[in-house]
């Protein structure tokens, strides 16, 4: 049980390259199975990955090894097996969609100088999680933890938008009972909440102006995860006179790609 | 662009267990980030598989190539990334009740000699959808397609159990509105459909004899998947005379066995 003759130093460096190299093979086997709806025959992968089937069907031995890939004893073709979908949930987990959005809140606060927020769905409407400010000498400031009217602030239209939910609907119908008339002429007079929900889904995102805090405007994303679901929202504001919360003005559209971004991050695909 | 020179053929052998060895260490890191909730750091995981932590960094970044992990910029740590989140949905769409059933149905059908088989809720109730038979001179038969009742039958009961839904619970209503005085006395007087659900869930199956098809017993169990919600139900039946239904009988426990295997590798934990 000797250990084996270390390598001659000049042969080291390529050595490390071909275990790089090999992880990387195992990696593009995996993303081949992926891409081919998690089943595939030997000859099917290889050709995907552009590799001999002997050099594949090595590796799959080793990715059966450890429970990643399955073999099919009837149509012999391989496919993803439990501990890829257990490494998926582990996955799923760290795609928080909070954490995700962090890189898109600095870019909406360095490159626009806004004021940007992420808020969930809590347990009495939509909830600031999380946000970031331009270090301009007057900002609009926010809290985290303040909940927002499904109704009349822009974070709210788009969970109402994306989230076709009783708690949601509930809560909307109550904002609506309680409206002023100046609130109420806002909205659609024969089906205010379809139409508003119409309207954000058609334009992409929710902007208003106003209706929630005077002086205040705002633009608003949902964000969607893996499965299809609003996990939360993608929010900038500032001050009426310098903000323009229009969908193709400069902060919407770039609520609008940030939040395609982060749910792309969250496994969003159009079919999910 | 010289293609590299061939390896002396000595050598051979040992690159190529090498390159095995090397998919098996990417599988390790991986399922080490899995099993450490999905986020470490480097110290961390190269502990947890016993390796050195310059050796995993170097798989790490070509794990970080392929978009299988992340490297979170303000903590250092590790995270499962998109891919491995794509992968595992992948995986998922693998991870079939029928399919994942098949070889648990062939030990059933070998081992016991008994017709078992796989049904799963469709939109009139469970719905047998895969069986196996032995091959014994007189079997019990069943049918693909065929729909059994919630109340009266093993699968159903396993069903009524496992899923407290409302499409399940008015398909149980229906029936005991339906039910004949001797159908009728042979559930609680009080609360006839939560009583059998209570008594179901504490054997971990459910057993009928005579009550669905007079002279047939059955047993049945649950399979759940690893959102935790039962996606099927595992069934054996036979002749009442020499087939005993009951949860510890040799049939009773075999299928509740076989459900928890199958249930293991459909992703289910008991923390799903």
């Amino acid at each position: 049980m000797n250990p084996p003759p270390a390598a001659p130093a000049s042969i080291r460096p390529r050595e490390r390259r071909q275990r790089v190299q090999a992880a990387e093979t195992g990696t593009a086997i995996l993303k081949a199975l992926g891409s081919l709806g998690g089943r595939a025959s030997l000859t099917l992968i290889a050709s995907h990955i552009g590799e001999s089937p002997a050099k594949v069907h090595r590796y799959l031995v080793s990715l059966m090894e450890g429970g990643l890939v399955n073999q099919d004893t009837s149509t012999q073709q391989y496919f993803l097996g439990l501990e890829t979908l257990l490494l998926g949930l582990a996955a799923m987990r760290q795609a928080d969609p909070i954490r995700m959005a962090e890189a898109s809140l600095i870019r909406l606060r360095e490159e626009l100088e806004v004021t940007c927020f992420v808020a969930v769905m809590g347990n009495k409407g939509p909830t600031i999680v999380r946000f970031e400010e331009p270090g301009l000498p007057v900002t609009v400031n926010v809290r985290v933890g303040s909940v927002l009217p499904i109704l009349w602030s822009a974070t709210g239209r788009a969970l109402l938008a994306a989230l076709n939910d009783r708690e949601v609907s509930a809560i909307a119908q109550a904002e609506l009972r309680a409206a002023t008339p100046a609130q109420r002429a806002l909205l659609d007079a024969d089906e205010p909440i379809e139409v508003l929900r119409q309207a954000v889904r058609y334009a992409g995102c929710a902007s208003v102006r106003d209706t929630n805090l005077p002086g205040i405007s705002a633009v608003a994303a949902p964000l969607y995860d893996y499965t299809g679901r609003p996990r939360a929202v993608l929010t900038a504001l500032g001050a009426s006179g310098g903000f323009d919360p229009s969908p193709d003005g400069v902060v919407g559209q770039a609520v609008r790609r940030e939040a395609q971004a982060i749910s792309q991050l969250l496994g969003y695909t159009a079919d999910s």
